[in-house]
């Protein structure tokens, strides 16, 4: 039963998760996964100098509401001002705000069909209506999102560059030069989760001050802190300020904040993944032709394999790597669910994938 | 500029900050403070088993969205089920998500005149209409408030117990009395964040199951880990599945959850940071009457020291001891603002309070 004292919106939505985590399967399986390759973290870790910033951190004192140090720190990265930079609990996060701040009851928002579902989440959760266009080529599509979002007026029209869950990427300069069909009055938010270890030229030359786009960047990914939830948004500072109306002023972990300011500093541990990654990303593409199936390119720190058959064969797959103890998942939206994600890992995790794969195969040609 | 895309009501708030953090009067002021006693933070620090079960947390993992340990645990502590449990980042991220939940614009909501601002942020933030009542003898006043939400049909009405800023607080059977008089309809919160250092009987022995009321509890205050940002709430299974339609599933930090694990376990050391609370309220009691002014009688981790004259005076005083070096707050309505709030703290902290103390009241005195 619903409490009848919630909001009409609220009543109508459902008690949902975007994702379920490997954790609950885990329980539900009765043991831990052999390797963890389903949620894009980065089991490579995060800056040994991140490791011991988190742990001197004085946790009984509230985290900077400010985000001061680390704005700063981020500013001079990336040659903008402390202004154009809002730092909040994970994209996530930031994905709740903008949508809070941008969607009320009814106004339209776009997106690509099958990508990220927490930013369907948020969106629903204020009662945006969403509005879907699909892949081209496995990738998102800036022009058909584009041109959908003039045809509905949209408020927000959402752009992983490089996207998730297929991995591929556009050229950022292919995605400034599309900004030139970007209706009037719709926000862009560029979701640049996985640029880190994008091929140079991914991240788009949008200059901060750009009041058409807002992007997103992270220290879950390539930097390795997911449990730490940091992620930062660059735009033009009215836009910025706006988020001081909604957020959890006193919300960033403390330790967090020293670590995600550590990581940053450590461009050589950065470098160091990006070996790693690209390495991974190479041996589950091996991996995967081994057996028969096809790796999609990737700008990622995943690889989508193309398991050659319909949803229900990639789903099967998947269920038979999870039986054999691999956490991997797949896209949720036909085509591109013909396919299961893998998430980079360590050769001990590839090892397993590939132990696992076989059998995995074995039986979903069976069912 | 306000962007004219933002909803209406996002254009009708203001960029505001509940509290203005120390580390923002720190960077004002040019140095650090010798004492950091304005945020009600514990100087006690966390159990040292939560620092290690911190240290050792992999944060290249997001957490378990499900927060399944710690609720398993708070669950056996509080002999509830775990489906009375719902985990958030915070007290104040909770009340956000049950703002969401419940208030739409123009609903009524009510709470104290000079209770916690943060609560009103996020009212205010969905379009609330707040209604405050009164203090009564610098508390806070159960009959009161429930008066005044059966007079404007409330949503919510909230209630600290023990009260912040005043460190005063009811007995929790007193509590349970006064709901006879809670309206249908209106939802009690009863924010109970500093109830660990209160004296036996303050908690309210509300059935978890009671619909009328959702209790708040934190590991921010006596826990020690207001940095990590876990904060939970007990209610009805109907309630609690609520937030499940408007949460950031993935939005605790994973070192954090274990952090509030074994915090919870390591009940000695919440004994030992009592004692020591205990302690330093006495002292700071001590040092106000050396020096002509009045302690309130405290259930928190604070004292409200009453100045004896009007805001100004308080305010004057409050600003000689931040000039000194000792980070403290006051209350923010009157007739409160007579006070100004001292965190417990260290014996140097006190002694830093206790030397500064002098010099701040000549000054205010000259004002």
């Amino acid at each position: 039963m619903t409490d009848p004292r919630l909001t009409r919106l609220a009543r109508s939505l459902p008690a949902s998760v975007p994702f379920v985590g490997p954790e609950t399967q885990e329980r539900a399986r009765g043991g831990p996964f052999a390797a963890r390759l389903g949620a894009n973290e980065s089991v490579f870790g995060p800056s040994p100098h991140a490791v011991a910033a988190m742990a001197q951190a004085q946790q009984w004192m509230y985290g900077d509401p400010e985000n001061h140090d680390l704005r700063m720190a981020l500013a001079a990265h990336h040659g903008v001002t402390p202004d154009n930079i809002i730092v909040g609990e994970g994209i996530d996060g930031l994905l709740g705000y903008l949508a809070r701040l941008f969607v009320a009851e009814g106004d339209p928002v776009v997106t690509s069909d099958g990508a990220y579902p927490t930013f369907n989440y948020h969106v629903a959760g204020y009662g945006g209506v969403l509005h879907k266009v699909p892949y081209r080529d496995d990738a998102e599509d800036p022009a058909a999102l584009f041109a959908k979002a003039a045809e509905v007026d949209a408020k927000l029209v959402y752009l992983a560059n490089p996207d998730n869950p297929m991995g591929s990427a556009h050229r950022g300069a292919d995605i400034v030069a599309a900004l030139a069909d970007l209706p009037r009055g719709t926000l862009l938010i560029l979701d640049e989760a996985y640029v880190d270890c994008a091929p140079d030229g991914t991240a788009a030359p949008v200059a901060a001050d750009d009041p058409r786009v807002i992007r997103m960047r992270t220290f879950s990914k390539v930097y390795g802190l997911a449990g730490a939830r940091v992620g930062y948004a660059i735009g033009v500072p009215d836009l910025i300020t706006a988020f001081h109306k909604v957020r959890n002023h006193f919300g960033m972990n403390r330790a967090a904040q020293a670590g995600a300011l550590a990581a940053l500093a450590d461009q050589d541990w950065l470098a160091h993944v990006k070996t790693q990654i690209a390495l991974s990303r190479d041996r589950i593409a091996r991996i995967a032709r081994d057996h028969g199936l096809t790796p999609l390119p990737s700008a990622t720190n995943f690889v989508a394999i193309d398991c050659g058959r319909d949803a229900g064969f990639a789903k099967a797959v998947l269920d038979g790597l999870v039986a054999r103890g691999i956490f991997v998942r797949m896209p949720f939206a036909a085509p591109q669910n013909r396919c299961i994600r893998v998430s980079c890992g360590t050769a001990q995790d590839l090892d397993a994938f590939a132990a696992a794969l076989p059998g995995a195969l074995r039986d979903a040609e069976k069912s």
